[in-house]
């Protein structure tokens, strides 16, 4: 880690930070991006599920604090540059996941001076919680988006792991719940993938 | 393109517009990520600028619209997806880039519903003017970005193409400028660059 000697504790510390999180280029998702050259990588992830913040908060009804929903799309995979992705249908992988994700908050907030630190874990918690709008709409957006790549790169990543129509559906309840309007472009997703063989349907 | 028959032409035009901001993620970019094992694209790059918005906001004195500087972050390169990313050290590239980002931002940026369209204009011209609080924190800190994975590549990518240290510091003017606190750091990297041979200095 470069120290940046000419510039105040603080700044170094925010750094660090900024440093650290290049690390998350490096962790791969399940989704293939849609030219399937490659799989998406967790940053890249979080700048799409951002911008479909911008377009798309009118989808869940009701005021949206733009920054706050931005913030929380931007923030709220960062812990898995220790603990990794985890792919929501692995459910070995599941079990200890909120103890690893934890650890890895706390070490990678603590980068940060100690205000800056305190919003991370709020940001984390209101995600993890899903009580306020903004953190609705984002979890709404993050199971949207990985459908959208699933449909238009063929249900391939689907097939490869023998994903069942039920656990799709069961992932996307959210969606049902607080975006109406998205629902029937989910349900239309999923059918599709069911008729062409690349989701189980049992 | 999947065209989702269940869902309103509004709804189908921004799911178009998000499909397509997926292709950002295809864009190289000259800087490499941290572990040197690529080059960074021009999506994850956007990503990491949204979160130094979050962490450096108060490196540009004054009040600072978060949702504004996050939007602007997170937009600015899209016009990328038709017009390629331009090395700002590549002067030939420079010189029609206005043009062919101008042309890019009119097919992209049209694809979306006409309100929408509207606003992604408006930040466009907002960045490029530089004017507000949000523009001059977002050119800073775009600025700021590729000179810390330069210094911690071990700047071979200025080396690689034989950049001088007087470009360097033009393209860095705006961060002396509007962020003074981050200017010694910055004079930091590019001296130690120059002392270890690789940015050339005549």
């Amino acid at each position: 880690m470069t120290d940046y000697p000419s510039t105040s504790t603080r700044l170094r510390n925010q750094l660090a930070f900024v440093m650290e999180m290049d690390k998350l280029k490096a962790v791969e998702r399940r989704s293939l991006v849609s030219d399937q050259s490659r799989q998406e990588n967790s940053a890249e992830h979080s700048w799409h599920l951002a911008m479909m913040v911008i377009c798309l908060a009118e989808t869940v009804p009701g005021p949206i604090d733009v920054a706050r929903a931005l913030e929380l799309a931007l923030t709220h995979d960062i812990v898995e540059i220790d603990a990794g992705d985890t792919f929501v249908y692995d459910a070995e992988a599941c079990e200890d996941q909120a103890e690893r994700e934890q650890r890895a908050a706390g070490r990678i907030f603590g980068l940060l001076p100690e205000d800056q630190r305190a919003g991370m874990w709020e940001r984390w918690r209101e995600l993890e919680a899903g009580q306020t709008q903004e953190a609705k709409l984002v979890r709404v957006l993050d199971r949207l988006q990985p459908l959208l790549l699933h449909e238009a790169t063929g249900g391939v990543v689907w097939q490869r792991h023998g994903v069942r129509k039920s656990q799709v559906l069961q992932r996307a309840r959210e969606i049902e719940e607080h975006a109406p309007l998205l629902w029937p472009l989910v349900c239309g997703i999923i059918d599709g993938a069911v008729a062409s063989g690349r989701l189980r349907d049992e």
